[in-house]
């Protein structure tokens, strides 16, 4: 399987295609989502894996929006700790680091590290994975980057210190796309995107059907839609212990709402990752 | 009334800030949210302006997790548009840039500049008004920065290209936040965060208040609480149009979840800003 990711080769998205599908799949990198939701439509990719949010960061804002905009559909999800290492070259002690490279979230989460260092040069870059290819291809032996462990592998580069990230508590929630005909549904989550009609009480109908059969909210945002001031949508997720009282559920959403739109179902990842919430109080 | 806000003088949140208050403020840049939120605390603020979400990129989820952590609350809250804009030296044309630098949100956001001119080269940096301010001072004058027209005033620089961004609908959020003893809350818009008892129908019946007393709901969000798995936390505004339906709303509110938090009332920015929307739908 082609699948197709934003970044370059080594990032933590090409990570978590690897974490999912296995090692035997070829990736794709490409350099913006914009072109990475255009992979499979180029005939240069049979799925798309994408970071849809993350712990720190939240959601991602423009997979949201291109997931709506495209007619591909979530078929699977995968939880990847994000882990900031830094990554030079084999045998330089963290001593004579000069400067450090990265994208500049990465570095922001790393605030502790150059705390404890003020000598060190804060270098921004535009990718964490790009940044450990740069400061190797530079041979320059006082410069290192912060990426994840599979940058400091594909580059060949040494890990000079482990883990250094502010917050341990880092993941990143990706979601598998493919188009919507290359596969049947199958899983207990399942993600939806909904408008609501104009009237007073609206929000309160559409989740009373979820409350009613018992299905679990697992997550609830408001977004402004584009380009429709006054106009909101809701994204959805859910998950249940049957078919039965998932479908039941959404059935009955969709007649209390406007517009329904299912982004996917998938077998949900959390299970796996006990450090990972879900919003069992809310069912 | 001395702000501080995060970022290098010229930035948006500075030109938020005096929108909101006026130029007779004193700005008080910081380098991270967290020493601008420590600001106050080490008397060199009486108060902090910090984004909080985005139209394109959502909520700033840094803010939301220091707010939560502060005692501070909010006491206004400014929109203003995120207009970005080809910075450089006066007299030179287009033609003549050879590369841009920004922060890689800005860069992404400009996507369709770079696009139609491949030869410029990206250069990534820690801060949009800072960039400017480095190409300004390196006196190559085939170098540009992107950022707002606030930086181009403040360095001394020409805007060489006028709005370059891809959506035109680019609208930050800005809230003033200080010491809760400093200013009685004042207006009709009100932010919550509330965590919900364990059962069933939970958080329906945080919601019912809210409709029962004809109050509209803005903004729904759900976040991981840091350090509890299974534990989310929720982030409601909301605005009506009498102060007595408001407090009635909030304090059946209140007896519906496990814990309330008022972030703060203070009067809502949107009515002066047409194209910024509500979710007037789920009243």
């Amino acid at each position: 399987m082609r699948v197709a990711f934003q970044g370059e080769p080594g990032a933590f998205s090409e990570a978590a295609a690897m974490q999912l599908l296995g090692a035997g799949i070829t990736t794709v990198p490409r350099t913006t989502f914009d072109s990475a939701f255009r992979a499979i439509a180029e005939g240069a990719a049979d799925a798309l894996l994408a970071p849809i949010e993350n712990t720190l960061a939240g959601s991602v804002v423009r997979v949201y929006d291109l997931l709506l905009e495209s007619t591909l559909v979530i078929t699977a999800e995968t939880i990847l700790p994000i882990e900031h290492h830094l990554i030079g070259f084999a045998g330089v002690s963290l001593n004579e680091v000069q400067s450090v490279a990265s994208h500049p979230m990465a570095l922001a989460q790393c605030e502790r590290f150059f705390n404890a260092r003020p000598q060190v040069r804060r270098i921004p870059a535009e990718d964490t994975a790009g940044s450990v290819r740069q400061v190797l291809a530079s041979g320059d032996r006082s410069a290192a980057a912060i990426a994840g462990k599979r940058a400091a592998d594909f580059y060949g580069g040494a890990i000079l210190a482990e883990n250094i990230q502010d917050n341990a508590e880092n993941f990143t929630r990706f979601v598998l796309l493919r188009p919507a005909n290359s596969a049947a549904p199958e899983g207990s989550k399942i993600s939806l995107a909904m408008r609501l009609a104009h009237r007073p009480g609206a929000l309160l109908a559409s989740l009373e059907p979820i409350a009613l059969h018992g299905v679990n909210l697992l997550k609830i945002e408001s977004r402004p839609i584009h380009g429709q001031p006054w106009e909101y949508q809701f994204f959805l997720d859910m998950e249940a212990d049957s078919l039965e009282k998932l479908e039941a559920a959404v059935a009955a959403t969709r007649d209390a709402v406007s517009e329904l739109r299912v982004l996917g179902r998938y077998p949900g990842a959390r299970a796996h990752f006990a450090s990972v919430p879900d919003i069992s109080s809310t069912k």
